[in-house]
């Protein structure tokens, strides 16, 4: 049996394993889910076992459970691939616009599009971290062997800025030791055009907290005598733009590595469809840095966004209230060279500066992660570029990807081992919002691409 | 029995009515208090009819009912005074900064400060409205007769801005026909200083909706691209503001009446204590337009205050996401002879003027009341200042007052009245404020200038 016959013969089971893990609510911010994301951690290793991994454990960090798993070849000079990606989830809020309950999967059909799997943790990760698993099933299923060396470290706190990892990784480095990394956590440039991913931003999320008076006061009696908090900090969020939509921070552009001319060549011969890329997340209009496209604007420059904020009275009516304290929570996606601790430095540093004397301001630093930069020519790129060719059936492109995966940097560093982002979202998947989805095509496709890959990695041919 | 004798033998029994007025959770900006609002109306009629008032009615409006009520002095020839108080109450957010559930009060004991009662509504109106109640269920009692004629007009919508009062007083011109309006809805200067109100602010309240992307999209993938709703919406709200913290709105000071010299030197001695109020307030600062005192610029000078924002993620820990919405609620308080009309337009047009096009901004005008400034040497503030002497044994004094009751100028205009604001409140009575209270010497003193205000209305000494 080839290993095609092999993942067609098995892909509806594949897919009932994957809304059983789908059905775990692993959200990793949400104190009352911990016991959901171990149990999600059990199911996975459960899951890894059963594709023939031999050596499975749930290994205990700081926070929630990483789990670990590795097979060897029978050719023991083989490479050996890392293969990461996170079972935990993001929370689901705001639930009123999911059409059907966030953790009851379910199947959508539609004549054109194909079918998809509804539900949160479809794309993000865990259909994409399914692949790999069932990638490695067939292999073992159908040859009793794999090509290369593997071993899986699929973390429970990704979501969260993985804050136990780096000292896990640091701990566990020989355990861990392998000639690449690569994983699944990004997304394609449109649908059916594969994609790797060879530069990812960082990050740098703060909190900003603006306390005026000790109490919600009354608007009328005290409004014009004192400083309104929410007022305070829309000032204070407006300063952090320039009239441009520039980042107003002094120095934080400083370490931002230009683009070479090659590189802006090759984005614009992408192929990426603008339009479509607009009209699917329904903003009126494209904006952003002067001088630079949509795709170098979210790739290859910094950006800095209000993920959230609020204060004071918020619901219906009209209540006449000057509010004590306002909130607001700050993302930077921050590209090499930036540094999230200086970025953070430079953020409060700013933001110090301009607050007035009549309201107290903390800014409280959440999480960070380095910005990613990959060679686009290594190996493992190439290996998986011609995977992806077998799998999808037209060749592969490279892109920068706007997100940020905060841990790949420190795995990268601390197993020096270069790493491979091969992704099988898409843009219009919703990771992140209500009613996220995970094509079935590209779960299909993401299986033999992950199984191909073992074989390219360890045969690559001689021309290449 | 004197009047006195009277209101100390009864004043446990008015003591525990008003606790079970406070009982009842009167929210009327929340409909699913609708039913307590309605059974708060009948209550009172209750009370009205239990103080020995003849003609009383629970009147039907397009919202929430008005209570009614009337009785004639034995003296045809006497004048009649229109009593107007509010037993609906502010919503009780944030609910768990409350030391005890809102609608269960109770009695604080404190050596030095005295008795007081706490729950929602205590001050803002619920006990201060009953002081009018009492003083007459007084005469009535002691002397079988009023000195003047009597009409309560008892609302149930004052906390939503009134929407269903002013065609009812339209409706109902030539019932609630008075010679005075009366009213007890506002604060003292100082504890212990009994206080006339000549002049309150009016309103224009907003809220601002502006509209990015169709759904949260992730901040990372579309940061940099897309304009985000919260920094358009801050930078709306910090262009509200000139640096001077002075209203960068065009026009919005242009019907602001100048302060003469003479009020201006009259506010300066109205030994209002600023230390003591910015500590009460717990704000770290004064502050306001330049050029003015603290005084001034709660009372004399219009302001604008958010009152409430919100979007995006407002959980804990670091979602990152790029939010579709962002609200705002503001409050303007103006002063004669501003129009809440023309505010709220000019608000509307200078945000509409700085909106960019990559969101949209829906401006909602939700409510409006007209300043009021009223003659401080007519009749009836005399008579009530001779009243508010007897009560507490120091002279009364004038002031100006920040807050907005905007139905006062419906009322006066209408009914071709003037009015006197006579209020028993204190600053620190945390009106729309956690844990809301309500002096109980205030209380007691309160229904004893009502008793006397309605004597020297009736009977003004030769000599004033």
């Amino acid at each position: 049996m080839s290993l095609n016959h092999y993942l067609d013969a098995h892909f509806d089971r594949a897919l009932q394993e994957l809304l059983a893990f789908l059905r775990i609510p692993s959200v990793s911010a949400r104190p009352e889910h911990a016991e959901d994301v171990r149990r999600c951690a059990d199911f996975v290793a459960e899951r890894l076992r059963g594709a023939d991994v031999h050596w499975v454990e749930v290994l205990e960090t700081a926070g929630h459970p990483v789990v670990y798993g590795e097979r060897r070849s029978s050719r023991a000079d083989a490479p050996t691939v890392l293969i990461y990606g996170h079972y935990d989830v993001q929370p689901v809020d705001p639930l009123n616009l999911w059409v059907s309950p966030p953790f009851e999967p379910w199947i959508a059909e539609d004549a054109t599009l194909g079918r998809r799997v509804v539900a949160r943790g479809a794309s993000d990760d865990k259909g994409q971290v399914y692949c790999p698993i069932k990638a490695v099933e067939a292999h073992l299923s159908v040859h009793n062997d794999l090509p290369v060396h593997v071993k899986f470290l699929i973390e429970g706190e990704e979501e969260i800025g993985s804050p136990s990892l780096p000292a896990f990784v640091e701990q566990e480095r020989e355990r861990l030791a392998a000639d690449w990394i690569a994983l699944s956590d990004t997304a394609m440039v449109r649908p059916g055009q594969p994609t790797i991913t060879y530069a990812l931003r960082g990050l740098s999320y703060l909190q900003l907290n603006v306390r005026g008076p000790s109490r919600d006061v009354h608007s009328g009696v005290y409004g014009g005598a004192i400083a309104n908090p929410l007022q305070v900090l829309c000032e204070l969020v407006a300063a952090l733009k320039g009239p441009d939509g520039r980042v107003a921070v002094p120095g934080f552009y400083d370490a931002v590595r230009d683009l070479d001319e090659a590189e802006r060549a090759r984005i614009a011969l992408s192929a990426f469809d603008e339009a479509a890329w607009l009209a699917e997340c329904g903003a009126p209009k494209l904006t952003g840095e002067p001088g630079f496209s949509t795709m170098e604007r979210i790739g290859a420059r910094p950006s800095l966004d209000l993920c959230g904020i609020w204060g004071g009275y918020t619901g219906e009516g009209a209540k006449t209230v000057l509010p004590s304290e306002a909130f607001a929570k700050l993302s930077a996606r921050l590209v090499p060279d930036q540094q999230p601790a200086d970025i953070a430095a430079k953020l409060r540093a700013h933001l110090e500066a301009l607050v007035p004397d009549t309201v107290t301001l903390e800014v409280e630093v959440m999480k960070g992660g380095d910005p990613v930069l990959t060679d686009p020519n290594s190996d493992g790129v190439r290996a998986f570029s011609r995977a992806l060719e077998r799998a999808f059936g037209v060749p592969a492109v490279l892109a920068r990807n706007g997100g940020s995966i905060p841990i790949a940097a420190d795995l990268m560093r601390v197993l020096g081992a270069p790493c491979v982002f091969a992704g099988f979202g898409q843009d219009d998947d919703r990771i992140h919002s209500p009613n996220e989805k995970f094509e079935l095509e590209n779960f299909r496709k993401g299986i033999a691409a992950w199984a191909y890959f073992l074989e390219e990695l360890a045969d690559p041919p001689a021309t290449d």
